[in-house]
């Protein structure tokens, strides 16, 4: 399964909404569980990249994270504001 | 479907490498064709994020794009360095 077909799966709940979206996800596999983990300080630099080309409010971002023994994954989504905005 | 299940998907093919990895997804989902894509100026910031923590070889690092005419999916694969390497 390709990555466009993980987000195509995802799309039919949001394409009534219309809004324009930013998805973000972070793996990190680890070869053992003692390994550090590094992806809440990826999860602060990445954001500080968003905030710095789009103006994007708070409540408009919203993180998840997961683990297991072998994956940590960060999802951040972020609904874009309208194209007037400042951008990329 | 969650994202730690697609992830859960392609281990299966890099279980027997026992090496860590680093796998960044950025997918944006516009609400037109006519809307910008600004993803490749994001690919670079975020690998310049990377760069700072993770002494990392350019050949460790690959970059795959797709689109179509809903979203642009992002995918940057990094073999990571082994642990004595720099980190965040």
């Amino acid at each position: 399964m390709s990555l466009l077909d993980y987000f195509k799966i995802s799309e039919v709940s949001s394409a009534s909404l219309a809004r324009e979206r930013l998805q973000i996800l972070v793996a990190h596999e680890r070869s053992s569980r003692n390994q550090p983990s590094y992806l809440p300080q990826l999860q602060k630099e990445l954001l500080e990249v968003i905030r710095r080309h789009i103006n994007v409010e708070q409540d408009a971002i919203s993180v998840h994270f997961e683990q297991n023994d072998i994956h940590e994954t960060l999802e951040v989504n972020i609904i874009l504001p309208e194209p007037q905005s400042k951008r990329f």
